[in-house]
């Protein structure tokens, strides 16, 4: 498990940063990132971590989702809205069947939202996958530390299960999300100049195709492929 | 879910009772037992509780263990320690199972201990059965409301007894394999046509397209939006 991170984007209270280190390390995991706490450290959430300080004190505090990311293979984000572009959504237990059934170096990122909004549009589509941890329809609002314990439990229970020698075999390596991020914006930016998207316009073809290339975890090799594509069709394109 | 019972045994943060009834809410369980707790009604259980307000005014506060347990048909106590007496142990999943299955008029009481205790041996050897969450060997302590949401996370996925597999909601219907076919020979022509492949010498780029375009399971939208810009800029390329 420690391929994965647990990275709470802009959590507001201290309690939920210690509340979460506990649960993760009750669970065997100790990568955590904080994108731009409002309070962190702070005495309240030392006090919650209670035996997991070390993940507190080993904790990464960067200053935004991109930096969280960028290295990761294979970013979730949790999710308890409806969009309007659905998005693959998978709740908790497949999420772990599917962290567990990866390559051993790929590197997993899971987003947890602020308390009262989480996690904003954007920060949503940069996500392969969005998470829903099944709860009651009446009251479905966990507590942010809570949603880190489910999620953590899962994970450990899943990696508990695993036979060894069930990675997945793939002749590349899967690309970053900074890889992918690059290609998109390549994409865009030439779909715009090409004349097929109107910059005043454009509709959600762009956040489909977004959709699209971040559901089927690309490869490094395919990443390059579409951007050798993107490159020369792009210069020749109509103006 | 209404014939189980969470019983708080002795809490000594009122924090953690307010999130115990948080965990609850949000999986659907609304009866909380308190025993003898050392603060409670307590502004820090109001905060923590956020939304389920209603579980804590409704809690029942009782001096004991008997009086909280005495009109159960089954009761499960939380344990971390091996006892010198062996008992039925269940993990969450296991006793979320059990608990479903029992008859409806059944009623359970799951029996959570001291935060730095846990249950006594006496308190222990009142239950049917010892319930032992999944956690890491190295740091196995779940914050006592954290414990809560675990097992109640469990009795709410044994109750939603997944009928056939959860329909993932799309916006579109997906692309058959003809159409899949069509887009994926469309892309070959124009990469041909426009010189990004050499038809004499075309390696491996057409079949890693191919692989990448399967894997996806594209939706006809998405096929339509990449024949746009297939033709688009397939048009114009150069020779």
């Amino acid at each position: 498990m420690s391929q994965v991170k647990i990275v709470l984007v802009e959590p507001s209270h201290p309690g939920n940063i210690g509340g979460a280190a506990r649960a993760m390390k009750t669970m065997g995991l100790n990568r955590l990132v904080i994108v731009n706490p409002k309070r962190f450290p702070d005495p309240q959430a030392d006090w919650r971590a209670a035996g997991a300080l070390d993940v507190l004190d080993g904790a990464e505090v960067v200053p935004d989702v991109s930096a969280a990311i960028g290295d990761c293979h294979w970013v979730i984000g949790t999710s308890t809205r409806l969009r309007r572009i659905p998005w693959p959504v998978v709740d908790a237990k497949q999420m772990a069947a599917q962290i567990v059934a990866m390559p051993r170096q790929a590197s997993v990122a899971i987003l947890f939202g602020r308390e009262d909004n989480g996690l904003n549009n954007d920060e949503l589509q940069r996500c392969n996958l969005h998470l829903q941890i099944p709860a009651a329809a009446e009251y479905s609002s966990l507590n942010l530390a809570m949603a880190v314990q489910v999620v953590c439990y899962e994970l450990f229970q899943a990696g508990q299960a695993k036979p060894d020698g069930l990675d997945a075999v793939w002749d590349r390596r899967p690309a970053t999300a900074a890889q992918l991020q690059g290609m998109v914006e390549h994409l865009e930016s030439t779909l715009l100049q090409g004349g097929f998207l109107n910059r005043n316009n454009p509709g959600q073809t762009m956040r489909r195709l977004r959709r699209l290339f971040t559901r089927v975890q690309l490869d490094e090799t395919e990443v390059q492929i579409l951007r050798g594509i993107i490159r020369h069709f792009g210069h020749s394109g109509p103006k």
